[in-house]
C-alpha cells in the first residue's frame, strides 16, 4: 500500500473520522485509525463501538491531490499518527506500508512506526430493513440542541441517555428527559417531497455531540434508520451511530395542559438573574433556589449559609396570576435559557410541586418546550 | 465603609490584584482580597506571602468614577467577591460594609457575603536600605523571557528556582539554571541616567510570571530593591516579590570559551526537526534524541521501541568542524529555540559528554546564551 497525499486535506478528514475514537476504550485497535486504498478513493474509518465515521477521499479530489501507487490496508494508531501527519514539514507527503510497518516521509523527515492488520478491525454494520429521509443539516442541528440538555448522563436508566425521535412523514418529534427536566422539539421538514417514514427510534444523545461538528457547513443530511442502527450520510462522510434498545416512557402525561401563575420575560434577562443566584446556591449543599412571585413582583433568592445571600428582583415584561413561592435547581433552568436566548420566554407554573415550563413568548403548541421539576424546600 | 465605582475599572483592578492571590494557601486570610478606603482613593490589595501586589484607584481616576460615601477597610473571600463584581448587572455597583457584613448592589441585584476584620490582614513589607532604578518595560520582559526558561522548578535547591540578576550602573546580567541548561541575558538599561545601583539579587522566576502580565502596556518601570523585597512600581500598581537567600553559584565557568563543531541554522527549521523527532522520544523512557554531524550532514533521530523511529535531515546554512554524535533532552533546545524563533542560531559543540551553546548568529559576547548539557547514552 503505498499513497501520496495533499497534508491539509488528509488532516481535514482525520479529524473528521478521529471525533469517533476513543483512547478510553476496551477494544484495543479502536484504537487505531482504519485506512484503505482500493484503485480509486483512500477511505478513512473510526470507531468507538457506539459511534462510527468513514471518510472518504477520493482520486477526484483535486484539493487532496491524492496519488495512488498500490492499494492496501492497514490500521495506525490513531493520536500518535495524526500528530506526526500535523507536524510534518511539507504539504505533500507519502505513506508506504510493507507488513505491518509504516513509513511516513515529507521533505527530509521521516517516521517509521508500527501498525496492526486490517483485518482485525471491526467491521460497520450492515444495514437491513432501511427506512431513510432527507433532512436540512441546519434543522437537524436546531433539533439537537434544543433537547440534548435534558438527556441523562447517567447509566442507571440507558434509555434516558437517548434522544427518543418520533417520525412520521414528514414530522419530527424530538423528546429528552432525564425525569428530573424534559425537552420538547416538534418540526416539519422542509426541503424534502412528502415521504413515508414511519419510524420511532433512540438516538444516544453523546452520538450527537459529535455529529454536529461534522454537520457545520453541511447543507442537507440523509438520515437512514435500521433495525438498531442510524446512519447519516453526508456526503464523503458517513455518521453511524448504534440506537438504544428499549421503550421509552411517554412524555406527553408530563406536560402540563394550564397554569395559574405566569411570568413573561427576557431570556437574557432571566439568565444573568439565574447566574448570579446561582453563584451562591452553588457553594449550598442542595444547589437551589427560591423564586418569590407576588403582588406583582418577582424576587429570586440564593442562599449559603456559609458564604452569604443574594437577591434579585426580576425585570419582567408581565407577572400574572396567583402568588406562589417555588425553588428550583436553577442550572436546568439556565441550560433551557440559553437556548432561548436572545428571545422572551413564558414560564408557566400550576404549583410549587408540579412541574414549571419555558416556552417562546405567545407560543401554546409546545412545539419548543422546556419543562423543570421544583425541588421541595419544606 | 461605603464606596460606588465603575464595575469595568473595579474589575480591572480586582484582575490586577488578584494575580497575586493562590487558593492554595497556609494562611487563610490571604485568600482574601484586601480593601481599604481612605478619602481620596480605594486600595485593594493581594498577596501569596511570595508576592504581594496592591493596586490604587484614586478618586481622580475619572472612567473609574468612584464615589467616596464613607472610608474603613475589610477583606473579602476573592474569587468569590471577584465572580459577584463580574455578574452584577448595570455599569456602576456599591459596596456597603456594616461590622464584616458586605452588601453589593447594582441594579435590581443584591447580594451579601461575610469579610474578615482587615486587622488580619499581613502587612506589606517595610523597604529599608532600598536602591532604585528605572527600567523600560520592554527591556524587562526582554531579560525575563530570555531566562525563566532554565530557573529550576524542583524545591531541592531553592536558590536555582531564581533569576540571578547583577546590576552595576547601567548593565544588568541576569542569569538561571537548573544544573541541566543555563540561560543568561546581558543587556544596557536604555532611557534612564547613569545610575550608581550595584546590585545582586535572586528573585523567584515564579514571581516574573505574574509581574509580566502586569507589564503589558507599561512603558516604565521604577524598581527598588531591600534587602528581602524587590519592588516594581508600575505607577497605580505596586508588586512586590521576596528574594531568595543565599549565594547563587558562579556560573561563568560553565560556559565553553570554544568549540570543536558549529552548526547555523533558522531556530525555526531546528524547532520544527526537534518538535517531530520529540513525538518519538516522548514515548520512550529517557526522552533523548541523536543529533549525527558527519560529513557536512547533520541527521536528527528519535526512537520510541514500543511505537517506532523518526530520522531528520536537517537543512542546517552551514556545518563546520569535526564530526560529532551527541545525545540530549529536546525539550531543553525547543524551549531555547522559541526564544530566539525567527532568528538564525549558532549551535556550537565541543563533546559529545561537553554542554553545546545556543547564540543569535555571529554574536560571541554570549549577552544572548543558551547552554544546554547533553545526555550520556553509552
Amino acid at each position: 500500500m503505498q499513497f501520496t497525499i495533499n497534508r491539509s486535506a488528509f488532516i481535514k478528514a482525520l479529524n473528521d473520522v478521529s471525533r469517533a475514537i476513543s483512547s478510553r476504550t476496551t477494544i484495543p485497535i479502536l484504537t487505531n485509525i482504519k485506512l484503505v486504498l482500493n484503485d480509486e478513493e483512500l477511505v478513512l474509518t473510526g470507531s468507538n463501538a457506539d459511534i462510527s465515521i468513514e471518510t472518504t477521499v477520493p482520486q477526484s479530489d483535486t484539493s487532496a491531490q491524492l496519488i495512488i501507487t498500490t492499494p492496501g490496508g492497514i490500521t495506525l494508531p490513531a493520536t500518535f499518527f495524526i500528530n506526526i501527519v500535523k507536524r510534518l514539514p511539507n504539504d505533500a507527503m507519502t505513506l508506504n506500508i510493507e507488513g505491518l510497518r509504516a513509513t511516513i516521509t515529507s521533505g527530509a523527515s521521516s517516521f517509521t512506526i508500527n501498525g496492526q492488520d486490517v483485518q482485525n478491525y471491526p467491521q460497520l454494520p450492515e444495514m437491513d430493513d432501511v427506512q431513510s429521509l432527507s433532512v436540512s443539516a441546519a434543522q437537524l442541528v436546531d433539533i439537537i440542541s434544543q433537547t440534548k440538555i435534558s438527556a441523562s448522563t447517567q447509566e442507571s436508566r440507558p434509555i434516558l441517555t437517548g434522544i427518543h425521535l418520533q417520525l412520521t412523514g414528514n414530522s419530527v418529534k424530538a423528546v429528552t428527559t432525564d425525569s428530573h427536566r424534559l425537552s420538547q422539539r416538534i418540526v416539519q421538514l422542509t426541503g424534502t417531497d412528502a415521504n413515508n417514514v414511519d419510524a420511532n427510534v433512540i438516538i444516544p444523545a453523546k452520538s450527537f455531540n459529535e455529529l454536529q461538528a461534522l454537520l457545520e457547513g453541511q447543507d442537507r443530511v440523509e438520515i437512514k434508520f435500521s433495525t438498531n442502527q442510524a446512519v447519516f450520510d453526508l456526503g464523503h462522510t458517513t455518521f453511524y451511530s448504534r440506537l438504544l434498545e428499549g421503550n421509552y416512557p411517554e412524555t406527553d402525561r408530563l406536560i402540563p395542559t394550564e397554569s395559574t401563575t405566569q411570568i413573561t420575560i427576557e431570556a437574557s434577562s432571566l439568565l444573568g438573574a439565574i447566574d448570579r443566584a446561582s453563584l451562591l446556591s452553588h457553594e449550598s449543599r442542595n444547589n437551589v433556589v427560591q423564586l418569590s412571585l407576588k403582588a406583582g413582583r418577582a424576587v429570586l433568592t440564593g442562599t449559603s449559609q456559609e458564604v452569604g445571600q443574594v437577591t434579585e428582583e426580576l425585570n419582567a415584561n408581565s407577572i400574572e396570576g396567583e402568588d406562589l413561592e417555588i425553588s428550583f435547581n436553577p442550572d436546568y433552568v439556565r441550560d433551557a435559557l440559553r437556548i432561548f436566548n436572545g428571545k422572551r420566554v413564558d414560564v408557566k407554573f400550576t404549583s410549587n410541586l408540579r412541574p414549571f415550563t419555558l416556552t417562546p413568548e405567545g407560543e401554546t403548541d409546545n412545539k419548543q418546550l422546556q419543562l423543570i421539576t421544583p425541588v421541595r424546600t419544606f
